[in-house]
């Protein structure tokens, strides 16, 4: 590690465009290796610093919507940019709040830079402003047909809540933050307690770019909560438009709860939880179970298996392949090393979750790694169970949010769909087939539309572990997957979530947004009458 | 009207292909002109019936959604073709049971058969399935990237709730069916009680052109209920995955707390009330008011103001030119002779909301219409305000849902803003400005932004009263003139709501569907890495 590059954490809040200490309680982040404190302290926001950076968002919103696509543009690049510059000292205070490994946080830091720029590309591509215009036809009989214009407007000031166990890519500055600012939202982050120190360094480039991007004051910013409070505060509050949140299914599901009690309720978009059912057809087990064992245990193990996308179910029908991949699973979670999770209490969570679904009747535990010498200690564990069980009992779709999986033995394929069929929604369903074999074929081919149903992603060959930022990219699901499956918290699909269509009806030429204006000041992609084009719109269709 | 083209109303359901007679409480429509009961009586669903039409529902979800678009489409063709062939009959019962003119009601029937031809023609456009392709790049550093392939699926079974006031339009095979059943998802609706024997009428045609187009059974149903208790049973249902509401704010409400408390929320897209702002600025008003006064009163007074559009409310500072707007409108209300309106409740509902605004503190009734001799009389009013009174009275701002309409005397272009900083969400905003005066064309655009965000619709010299149904509508807007304002409810982008997006990742070509191969079989527009193209996927990129 190279030296910071910045001043380290100092314990402030961003309110708008100033570093603020908190008057409230002192909050401090953990080190999960040690359990001690670490400095230095976070006084949380009082009621009077939460209601100044929701009035300065809200007075943003009007300037932030006006701002062009090109300010914005500019605005996330900048923040790329200072995440680029500032990443040694970033990695370096995150390492020390959550104990991941230091070249993930490096990689990190850059998927997030990342998604900033992809963010501020597709804002100049402006496919995202989804552009219509239905020309007015004064000759129509028997009415005349009038001038009607659609575009997409920003909801108004987003609450986002960070994710304990992406310090970057989903918390701070993140894929929710990049989405709403995309989309013209004034952003307030409630900080997450595990990574204090992280969230002021993150926030503060956030500030410097909006500062140096003009971006109107109370455009960003990011306060310290105490407990549930703060953040049930801003979500009620009358100001706020729409929720990002990622994090636990009671978490999301409060937050979900204030949002639909409000005189106006607003969206949340929580992603909550899912087991990520990975199915190894008769295939490919029989073709390559125990290398398929082993690389199950890689995904499971990865990152202390603290994934939103964390392999925690399989679903085979039992045989010898099945068999194969069972044994080399269990040798490769029996020689597990453990790793330091997140925070102690993520990590005695994960313990208990997994005690309570070993308890159930009828599972088996068939091995468990080594734990290391940590107060955040978690161990990798593998379990196996009946798929009759599965059928009858809902307590086996826990999530453990750690490096705990349940196989589930199926005594053939009729009882794999009955499985499946009681599945809560997911982000993810995997299925390794061997494509070489018709059987394989034949049975993915009927579990494609009952997977479409389950899950966000579907994947082939590989683990649900990782999430390409792309245009493609669908990273949501069916509820308890997340609180609204109609969308995606990753990938450039994620601005429309904090837009909304409005319609202009002969709104004269003057008046309308650069977009929708005859001669496409931009050069968007419109649909005109419904066909997709570049094209200006001729004068005499006004 | 010529004789009807098919035997009449029979009194019963449509549950999957059957006509099934209810088992539970004979329900009636009212004649509103007389108050008496129509034949024939509709004996409601038993909860086994419903349990029946939910079951088929779920039944068909899965081959609803493998049926291509091109199926879909001709489903949808099929369905309209029927509504114009049978036209004369489904006016002719309409009339009775809605009193709405004849002319109307067959321009109504020629408005839901293009919404399905719209519909269909969309189907086979494609720009629905927001198809997108992220190709591999195995060469890629530090890690490959996958193949990532995005579409949108069905959300799956979905209740409709049908509407009074437009018993084409937005009843049985109305936008939020054609929607659904465009998306690919089956529709069980709810017959609206003021309308079962057009309900009957046009749920026949639906499951006529169903069969005739090989649609699974199930694909549409129609049940008749008992008050609520039938349309909270399929809310709650755990089958259903969504819901379309057209009607009022209680029920709205009503309904969309039943969804949120599943165990598994359901998205309620609710249309509930809207008063529809209509600002005349000084330059309008000055240039002229008394013609801006009597045209908006041959807006309040369509279809017996009985429109979700209906402008209720006038914003204007006060002068000579609102004068003459307020004489001529007065004159023209005094003149106005009344209307039989759908319902006797309605009626009453109508009255009594007037009465409640009229007693409001500062209202002044400055005209009434005549009443007609009927069971369910609505008499035009119109009524004054002071603009500080709106301010601060929020039961101003009640829907009256009829020809009654509150005129706000601001004393500045200041108190106009703080009147629209007061007023809920609304589904449109109507300006009337001069466009000739530097002043009008000033405050218009300062007005802009708050109107973006007040309403799904912003009109220029025309009146809210009248929704064309095409690609740029927007028949929606924020809480609570919806429960739900990133959506509409009219035009092609209605489709979106029964839809959500799913990742395939690495997916074998043979199991992608159609949309996403790499020969693009329906030449739909795609985003191939970012860029829109209807051109093939080049066979190295997998």
């Amino acid at each position: 590690m190279s030296a910071p590059t910045l001043a380290g954490p100092t314990g402030s809040m961003i309110i708008g465009f100033d570093a603020v200490t908190g008057t409230g309680p002192r909050q401090t982040s953990t080190d999960p290796r040690t359990g001690q404190a670490l400095e230095p302290g976070y006084p949380a926001a009082s009621d009077e610093q939460v209601e100044a950076a929701v009035t300065l968002a809200a007075a943003a919103a009007a300037p932030a919507r006006a701002t062009t696509p090109q300010q914005r543009a500019g605005f996330l690049t900048a923040v790329a940019d200072l995440l680029d510059e500032r990443r040694d000292a970033l990695v370096e205070r995150a390492h020390a709040e959550t104990a991941l490994p230091l070249p993930r946080l490096t990689g990190e830091v850059g998927r997030t830079s990342g998604q900033l720029r992809l963010f501020a590309a597709e804002l100049l591509a402006g496919t995202w402003q989804d552009a219509c215009v239905d020309p007015a036809r004064p000759d129509r009989t028997p009415l005349p047909r009038s001038d009607i214009r659609r575009r997409r407007v920003p909801l108004g000031p987003v609450v986002v809540f960070g994710a304990s166990n992406f310090p970057f890519a989903f918390s701070t500055a993140g894929g929710d933050t990049a989405s709403a600012l995309a989309a013209g939202c004034p952003v307030v982050v409630k900080a997450h307690p595990a990574h204090l120190g992280t969230a002021e360094l993150v926030a503060t480039a956030v500030r410097d770019a909006a500062v140096a991007s003009g971006m109107p004051e109370g455009v960003f910013s990011q306060l310290v909560g105490t407990g549930n409070e703060t953040g049930t505060a801003l979500v009620a509050d009358s100001r706020i438009r729409a929720v990002g949140f990622t994090g636990s299914r009671a978490g999301g599901l409060a937050l979900a709860a204030t949002a639909a009690a409000r005189p106006t309720p607003i969206p949340v978009y929580a992603e909550m939880s899912s087991i990520n059912p990975v199915l190894v057809l008769p295939g490919a087990l029989a073709a390559r179970g125990a290398e398929l064992g082993i690389a199950f245990v890689g995904s499971l193990t990865l990152g202390a298996g603290q994934f939103c996308t964390n392999p925690g179910l399989v679903l085979a029908v039992d045989g010898p392949g099945l068999d194969a991949f069972l044994d080399a699973a269990a040798t490769a979670v029996g020689a597990d090393a453990g790793a330091v999770m997140l925070t102690p209490g993520i990590a005695r969570h994960y313990a208990g979750a997994g005690d309570a679904v070993a308890a159930r009747p009828g599972v088996q535990e068939l091995a468990r790694g080594a734990s290391p010498d940590a107060a955040a200690a978690g161990r990798a564990r593998l379990l196996v169970v009946d798929g009759e069980r599965v059928v009858d009992d809902p307590a086996l779709q826990a999530e453990a949010f750690g490096a705990t999986s349940l196989v589930v033995r199926c005594t053939d394929t009729e009882q794999l769909f009955a499985v499946l069929g009681v599945l809560e929604g997911q982000l993810t369903a995997t299925v390794h087939a061997d494509v070489e074999q018709a059987g394989d074929v034949e049975l993915a081919a009927r579990l494609m539309p009952v997977l479409e149903d389950l899950a966000g992603r579907i994947l082939f060959g590989g683990w649900p572990t990782g999430v390409e930022v792309g245009h493609a990219m669908v990273h949501g699901g069916p509820f308890p997957a997340t609180t609204d499956g109609r969308s995606t918290s990753v990938g450039t699909l994620a601005v429309e979530r904090f837009l909304r269509p409005v319609a202009y009806q002969d709104v004269p030429e003057a008046l309308l947004p650069a977009v929708l204006r005859n001669d496409n000041p931009e050069g968007a992609w419109r649909r005109v009458d419904g066909e997709l084009t570049r094209a200006a719109i001729e004068e005499g269709l006004r």
